[in-house]
């Protein structure tokens, strides 16, 4: 592969996660990148977009095959200026992150990692999300710096399907242990919350957010729960089609249309 | 029906909607209600969830069946801490709106009004998202009385499977030549944006984020934009399994897991 492939970058971490140079370190092996990342962190900011207020883009480094900007906003608006302002040609894939911390199973709706490469896929790009199961500043990206340039490389070739993106998570584990990739389909389940219920220092309550993943079906072994815990790196296609046709057939039988 | 239904009652607009104040009325005559709503207008926030700052709710009214809280937060953190600290029992269901404005097609992945109900559903409670495809301040919502009464009276008797929530928007025609309800799936397409770039008075662009919906199968009467265009109220069934099995089945073939 020759430097003629172009290659934008996001994610929801913002300019200063490590995760972001790991990114950027693969893909300048294999073409000409653009990056362009909120200003700020954005975790759990799920697919939203600004509207309230105007967007700016902050030019940060500029060189023949790599420059990168800040936005004050969104993953997705991220998306949005870099395909309609900042980038000269269509980009050939959109990657972002690699995010600290897991976006499997129903994390991925509130990722704002999967927030850029659903939006970026809505425009007809091929995208990947790319996240490690590990929440520290400095997580070992080795395997991710491996295995993310074998998949990257992978949808150069092949493509991917129209808004179709690929949410990539990886395991923490040794090189040893690690079983490369499986492709598998998002696990159901839901987050128990356990607000952490405290009282400022003037007598009102607040609420910390915190909580456990209920995998309800920890027995699958087609889902990318049981694939992580297994040491493999999940694959899961997605497109944000939620209609539910099971239930479209269901609610038929109400006989609402009639009313 | 008697007062024995409890209903929970979320926005994306804020307290000073007037759409939640059409939907506070309809409710009230069906159950004991209680209403957590953003602090701030939340439009476009999507599913997204407060994780760096704490969260609170406080408490503006209260009789003996009719409750209202604002949060300072997102619609789905809004559902959280209804569901985790303030209602005292699990409600019969929860709705969401009426929002201002369109969620149909691709919209329902930006939407904070479906971001509320689709973390309700996750919950298990069933679960509806209302909308009028009128973004002024004060629509004339007199069918969405009407036929938002009808749609949770069904629900409430009905239940919803696991994990669903409806996605239900209304068209703006008069009460002669609207069709009723129309159950059908989400229309595929994207927004093209169109950036409107301006000059701030120290000599820096910055962009208004406005676009255009295009619909990539105009002529499919299965979808909801066809409904809405034809004055009916679109019911689209939801489920937020992203998994795309389609492109799972293609890119088995790939032979990444091998590697």
């Amino acid at each position: 592969m020759n430097k003629t492939k172009n290659i934008l970058i996001c994610n929801d971490d913002g300019a200063d996660a490590s995760g972001l140079y790991a990114l950027i370190e693969i893909a300048r092996d294999l073409g000409n990148v653009i990056v362009v990342v909120p200003e700020f962190p954005q975790s759990g900011m799920s697919h939203s977009i600004t509207i309230s207020k105007p967007l700016r883009a902050k030019l940060k480094t500029k060189e023949s095959d790599y420059e990168f900007y800040t936005v004050p906003g969104t993953p997705a608006d991220c998306i949005k200026i870099a395909l309609n302002r900042l980038c000269k040609t269509k980009p050939d894939i959109v990657v972002s992150g690699v995010n600290h911390g897991s976006n499997s199973a129903i994390s991925v709706i509130y990722s704002g990692t999967m927030g850029a490469a659903i939006e970026a896929a809505l425009y007809g790009i091929p995208a990947i999300g790319l996240s490690i199961l590990d929440y520290s500043a400095k997580p070992d990206f080795s395997i991710v710096k491996e295995y993310g340039k074998k998949i990257i490389t992978t949808v150069l070739e092949n493509g991917l399907p129209h808004q179709v993106s690929l949410n990539v998570n990886f395991p923490v584990c040794d090189r040893n242990s690690f079983n490369g990739f499986k492709i598998c389909k998002q696990t159901q389940g839901v987050w128990n919350e356990h607000f952490d219920t405290r009282i400022d220092p003037y007598g009102n309550n607040y609420y910390w957010l915190t909580g456990v993943f209920k995998n309800e079906e920890p027995n699958n072994t087609n889902t990318d729960e049981w694939a992580l815990e297994n040491n493999f790196a999940s694959i899961v296609p997605i497109k944000p089609n939620l209609t539910d046709i099971e239930t479209l057939n269901i609610i038929k039988k109400w006989n609402l249309e009639n009313e």
